[in-house]
């Protein structure tokens, strides 16, 4: 059985849609797409370093459209590893955990990863939204779009941008 | 450059004082070494599923001897990770990294792994307590002796019973 890295951030969980609404609460006015698409993260959001220390901020995240009914299906024909960079900011790590288990029930305990370096771990596929991950990774991977990467020619990556998209590959009718 | 991949609690974590502490905290007395030795925790102390949930239970544990001056000394020859089996108590996981950042200061933050599998984990050797954890890995394994594991004949596993005698073995003179 394959064994799939699932990322969290960008992939399973919506965070554009959090600093979309994040901004805007902020600033009183949506940031322009131009100032968003093609650019990372914290380039775009410099907020981006204090928004992660607010208290519950990845506990509240938004799921990704379609991810909850797609990964459950998945996780019947594959091994599922679900692993997030999340080491830097100690206070995200049991937030993290929470909202797994709250969203995607079906996974165990034993199938969440939270790391600070992805080559540490063995998988077969990898479904990501960062090239730092995607790059570095010896087996096949997906490159999931979202603003900062959707520009990118997706290097080696095959692209996908959104779970019924993944669900085409992976459980063929 | 070898990998080494370093438990945390019964290695760096010096959980049986705890254990020990807080039996008799809620008993009035000392639990015998012949209720202790040999024994699995959860079956020795079957308080522990109750122990780990209490705020701070994992942030205020205390460090095994040497373990700091001798990580820090391996860290400069090998590459160093701890890897803690700790989804299954997602309060535990940013306890855990907030106590490694405090007695580990030289350790970054992308040398951390939480997970609940420890054979998703790639490293070339091995140093922990647990035979669910040793037996499984491929590289070289160091059994670190604690209550449960000290009268078993160590598997294949060499025994080590201190950090002193970890650092005779991996920094000799």
């Amino acid at each position: 059985m394959k064994r799939i890295m699932v990322d969290m951030d960008g992939v399973l969980a919506d965070v554009y849609s959090r600093f979309f609404e994040l901004f805007e609460e902020e600033n009183g006015y949506k940031k322009p797409s131009s100032e968003i698409i093609g650019i990372k993260e914290g380039e775009a959001y410099p907020e981006l370093y204090r928004w992660v220390k607010i208290p519950g901020f990845f506990r509240t995240m938004p799921v990704m459209s379609d991810s909850q009914r797609v990964l459950k299906l998945i996780n019947e024909k594959y091994e599922v590893i679900v692993v997030s960079m999340a080491t830097e900011f100690p206070l995200s790590l049991t937030d993290k955990q929470l909202w797994l288990i709250e969203h995607f029930p079906f996974l165990s305990w034993k199938q969440a990863v939270f790391c600070g370096d992805k080559s540490l771990i063995k998988a077969d596929i990898m479904i990501d939204d960062h090239f730092k991950n995607l790059d570095h990774f010896e087996g096949e991977t997906i490159m999931f779009t979202q603003p900062h990467n959707i520009n990118s020619n997706g290097h080696r990556h095959r692209k996908m941008s959104s779970w019924t998209e993944i669900e085409k590959i992976f459980l063929p009718k």
